[in-house]
């Protein structure tokens, strides 16, 4: 079985073994996400994204992404640019729909965050920080020694903006869909983790128009709705848990893929290869 | 316009300015990649895929996917797993198809290669390696100040594999469509790179059942032919050239990279990020 042998290398995709492994997680690791914690997209298509917010670490730009949310401002909206290994990017594809009264167009920068403060470190440093690691809540951070940012991996959310100083109001939202955006690390705000669906963003068509827009209505996507779980009824409220990583089962975890099993080769791990799972409430 | 400050970002995509750039091209730079070493796959959509071999690196395998290619031994096979986030693999679903009189069915290892001697290096380390970088033809290569091995970027080519010993035949390819896949680094054959059509295999539908196999023939994309370049009649054979990255021009592109301009705050780089750039020979 020719395909069997690379899910091997893939930690996430081993069954459990009948004795647990000390990186497996206990029950105790899965924490309940809050209701406003969480915003689901439902496109056109009848399929739903759900993100994580990243509420503990832009409080200025979540502010207004809850807020036009709630305004109901995204319904209408479009998944308008797809641009092959980079971003998928939705919201007002003309910019010039109307913000809500009260939301802030130009928050002070949130690029970066107050302390770096990863509950479990990587090994090595990499090409884009000398330390990373992940939080107790399962957020990816990196520091320079100085300074401390949320890192643009694959499947994060961040607010696309106009040219510095701009810091984006957090209307348009994009999300890394290839190689990771690492590069756009403490010049753009993360808000947030795609924690469900990715799939209908990552698999769109991309455009060959300039920058992956694309370049007519019909090969955008739809927004139905953007609404916080919070404020969904609570038959339609979806119930999702992370993997909390201040726990020596995540660290197990962690040093197991950088150092994996012989007869494997180690090779190593960045950050962007080790986010804690999410699942939906059991 | 909020999408234009994310493309200030990414240096690839900044039109050239009307003055040279010292990261800029010259004509010399551009080399042509020999008929042999492009392999063309024509899939049931209609739509081409082009890969690169790195014929320098993995003789034994790619001697078996000429062979394949020229026994028209993926004629009638498919795309029959997207992973999210992970891989698209393509061949014999099946892996019952006997392979053309004179395949190796397990090569030697070729998972490593001779030497690390890269034209550029990067300026750090990454979680994978202590170094890395790009060779004058353009490969992506890393070291652990022992052995070298090229790195499973995004849309990079591998070679799918039954449990170790096994090296795989060939047959039976993938390529990293999410996150860079370099914990495959060492224990999987790098054959190749995709240079052209890159999107009809990152774009496909994502299969929700076990390691993102199809579940149905309906989902499978048809392999209509795969040939070498060097097969084709002249008329339907595509002419590709490389950026060489053996001169100052790269180097300066390579750190441009690393170090951003003002007000970009830099964030340095990994080796996945500056793959060369390859194009249709003008």
């Amino acid at each position: 079985m020719t395909t069997l042998a690379l899910a091997l290398v893939l930690a996430q995709a081993v069954a459990p073994a009948a004795a647990p492994l000390p990186s497996d997680p206990i029950e105790a690791d899965w924490r309940a996400i809050p209701d406003d914690e969480l915003m689901v997209i439902t496109l056109g298509t009848g399929k739903q994204v759900v993100i994580r917010l990243a509420a503990a670490y832009a409080p200025a730009h979540i502010g207004n992404v809850r807020a036009l949310a709630r305004a109901r401002w995204w319904d209408g909206t479009s998944v308008y640019r797809v641009q092959e290994n980079w971003v998928t990017q939705w919201g007002d594809e003309s910019e010039k729909k109307p913000l809500p009264t009260g939301i802030t167009d130009a928050p002070a920068a949130e690029f970066e965050i107050a302390a770096f403060a990863p509950a479990v470190r990587m090994a090595r440093a990499d090409g884009y920080s000398t330390a990373s690691g992940i939080t107790a809540e399962g957020w990816p951070v990196a520091s320079d020694g100085k300074a401390a940012w949320l890192t643009h991996c694959y499947g994060m959310v961040g607010v696309a903006r106009d040219a510095l100083p701009s810091t984006g109001s957090g209307s348009e939202l994009f999300t890394p869909i290839g190689q990771s955006a690492r590069r756009l690390d403490r010049n753009y705000t993360v808000v947030g983790r795609i924690v469900e669906g990715m799939q209908y963003l990552s698999a769109l068509p991309r455009s060959d128009a300039a920058m992956g827009m694309y370049a007519t209505v019909a090969e955008r996507v739809p927004i139905v709705s953007v609404r916080l779980a919070s404020d969904l009824v609570p038959a339609e409220r979806p119930h999702f848990q992370y993997r909390a990583a201040d726990n020596a089962r995540f660290a197990a975890a962690v040093r197991r893929r950088e150092q994996a099993e012989a007869p494997t080769v180690p090779t190593g791990a960045a950050v962007c290869d080790v986010l804690p799972a999410v699942r939906r409430r059991p």
